[in-house]
């Protein structure tokens, strides 16, 4: 549980951090949000996850909370201040506080930020990975706008859910044409017998994940082979591997789907080898930054 | 402005009405809302709001904030605190608070409920009602359970902020079909060259509005024809008139439609029967209750 949270501008116990009801994010689902990884006292990718926060508020046009400068200092003293060496970051942007409507507020309003820390047990996640994960498949029937990071998560809610009924950690979504677009909170991608890694490209219909992004350059840098395009279950169920990536799960095998094995039904070479190049790239981003 | 909230079991002056930013409904849109039209000091279609706030929070196994007596008990409390004789009564339930995480909290915990109460311009309405409004169509981008009333309003935000960008008062979303499926916040209906009133069935696509219901009922007790099939916006261009119906508008004739007129682009007779015999059906509502 995060110690200390942000709340508008003040850093206050976890207990007390409160926002107006008439807050636009509580009442109309009008936000974004990102989730960071801390890793030895600092922040994987920062500047990635700023970025895409500048690019979620621009396409909902909510002007941004705080200064790149004064928002970098708040997200180290938020660290600094939860005392947590590993853990995840959360922070949020909504319109502000307005009367309920609609419509964007006719005055200008000071748009929303809050931020909680957490830590995180890096030894049960490393146990998850080694051991893999279970998945089921749901029927994608999220908004158009899904490549916006926004707190409307209610379908990912359910689907979450549903996993977690069927005993299984995670929720794929499928479209009407049979194909994987993403997972509840992660991004979906599967090794051909080839080895050829496959995901399903950035737009549309998914959320551009920073982790991702950063898996598809470690994959350049070890010349593994790369296409991006849409597999279907069908695919996933056939391939030699399949794995999620996210910030919270970095990149996890995925061994089951919808209660049938993936190859081996056992974590594959190439996951575990983007696993661990992943952690080097991140240890040695956080030295260089 | 609601003077007083209803925050989690306390009255509480509106300044001072906050919840938790680890609120489910704040960080993840887990929750639903109802608003209620507000007559002579007294509740309108009271038993069908709350029986579709039941069936909202059925759907997303959200347990009931309070017993329907005390519920009963708070929205009489919060009209008259508010000293409010016409206006909306905005209600709202989440999931409640627990550690952000997308499945239902493991532990059970308290549905968080929130209510506001503010004055309604009724004059300014007839007024609006007098000159019909102009709607535009936008591409029906939502997620695939809006039958569901749940917070998760973003979409609605952007067609109705687009609307008004446009110099009109409302938004109509139009399926891949070319069907106009609902307003952003009330329901779509026209009436043909004969006479006959058509509107969307309530399921699926669709919210099925207590104003609409209500209006069905009357429509049958004045003998009009309803067909409860989908129609285009062609259709409705084509149409003799065209109306939205909401707890906040009544009956609202829609006189224009992506800039273009619907029948004589004034107000149509059918709409302002259904609407008299609202108000009317409202009043009779209020004494007898």
């Amino acid at each position: 549980m995060s110690r200390i949270a942000y709340v508008n501008g003040r850093y206050v116990p976890f207990a007390d951090a409160r926002v107006h009801i008439e807050d636009r994010g509580y009442q109309l689902g009008d936000g974004v949000y990102e989730v960071c990884e801390i890793r030895d006292g600092a922040l994987v990718d920062r500047r990635r996850h700023l970025e895409r926060l500048a690019r979620s508020l621009a396409a909902l046009r909510i002007a941004p909370p705080l200064t790149a400068s004064a928002m970098n200092f708040v997200l180290e003293e938020m660290v600094r201040r939860n005392r947590v060496r590993d853990g995840l970051l959360y922070l949020q942007v909504t319109r502000g506080v307005a009367r309920r409507d609609h419509g964007f507020p006719e005055k200008q309003v000071k748009p929303a930020l809050t931020i909680t820390v957490r830590g995180l047990d890096r030894k049960k996640l490393e146990a998850s990975a080694a051991a893999g994960i279970s998945v089921i498949t749901v029927p994608d029937d999220r908004w158009g706008r899904v490549d916006i990071k926004t707190i409307g998560l209610l379908p990912n809610t359910l689907a979450r859910q549903r996993a977690k009924e069927a005993g299984v950690k995670d929720a794929w979504f499928v479209d009407g044409d049979g194909f994987v677009t993403e997972g509840a909170s992660s991004n979906a991608w599967i090794v051909t017998k080839d080895g050829t890694l496959v995901t399903r490209p950035s737009y549309p219909g998914i959320l551009t994940g920073i982790t991702m992004t950063v898996v598809k350059e470690i994959a350049a840098s070890l010349q593994m082979k790369l296409e991006e395009r849409p597999f279907t279950v069908e695919e996933a169920l056939g391939a030699e591997e399949a794995f999620a990536t996210s910030a919270t799960q970095i990149v996890m095998p995925v061994v089951v789907i919808d209660g049938r094995k993936v190859g081996s039904g056992t974590p594959g070479q190439v996951a575990m080898r983007l696993r661990e190049a992943f952690h080097r790239v991140a240890e040695i981003g956080q030295k260089i930054l």
